[in-house]
């Protein structure tokens, strides 16, 4: 693991910064997930919150949506968000739909999503992260702002993913 | 808030970027914590996690201590690790000590720390995110790695806040 913000080989220099915190960031969360057993992965702490397995496939949407945001500049069309609204909402349909996988099921997502990142990170330069766009409620965002939300919001999950990781422990003791 | 990552006045370039991302965390982080009471930030969620008082505590624990590796270029002192030592390690000592307080009162120590880390930043230019220092496993890092670190630990942190304010919610309607 790189404990380095710097340029990345084929990227432009601020884009190469921003895939340094996106790689390490996504480094943090698969070491913090390594192991884990589909039983593992559906663990609804308290009866109620969300999965392990439901928060990594709200990671991967989340990273979905900003593609399409900041590299399309659009909205979902209807088709992505029946594929992608369960996991991006969370909540009651994703404790019941997104379960019943191995950890290589959310692996495999996540690295699909990520790779698509990189090759769409590879053809914009520094000037496109200034950007601006505007959320339905009119404030303004740059592109800059959107994929350091993609960052933010993954590490958000992960902090909830050790949380939820030592109550499991703490419930398999008690067995 | 504002939901672009840009230059900031009176800031080098890549420092007042940064600022951005410092500072849009933290205003996140105090949305979240906003109108507490001590009850709700001493709540211990399956009478073990950490409190919300106690991260809070952490979040500006972590800040300082980045401030004296990345400004300073050394490790606490005995005196430095007294003060801050059980907000860093959070555990049983954070759960008996850290208490009894008003938000107010964690409010005050994040815009202390927050404040000095202002006025160093105003002094340092782009090029010092550069410079390069090893943690004592030998790992080398940048000074933009330890400050992206800082948001990075504070945003996993709230994710943490936002979890037990739903425990707490759900043990407050079975009251």
């Amino acid at each position: 693991m790189d404990y380095r913000i710097t340029e990345q080989t084929g990227f432009s220099p601020k884009i190469g910064e921003l895939m340094s915190m996106l790689d390490y960031t996504r480094a943090v969360t698969l070491a913090n997930v390594e192991g884990l057993s589909t039983e593992e992965l559906d663990y609804l702490a308290d009866g109620h919150a969300n999965s392990i397995g439901a928060l990594l496939m709200h990671i991967a949407a989340i990273e979905f949506v900003h593609q399409v945001i900041a590299f399309e500049n659009r909205d979902l069309t209807e088709r992505e968000l029946d594929q992608w609204l369960v996991p991006l909402e969370l909540g009651d349909r994703a404790r019941n739909e997104i379960r019943d996988q191995p950890l290589d099921y959310y692996l495999a997502e996540l690295k699909k999503v990520r790779d698509h990142t990189l090759s769409l990170m590879e053809n914009v330069d520094d000037s496109w992260l200034y950007e601006e766009g505007q959320y339905d409620n009119g404030v303004v965002y740059n592109k800059y702002f959107l994929w350091f939300h993609v960052v933010e919001d993954e590490t958000s999950h992960r902090g909830q993913i050790r949380i939820l990781k030592r109550m499991l422990e703490k419930q398999n003791q008690r067995k």
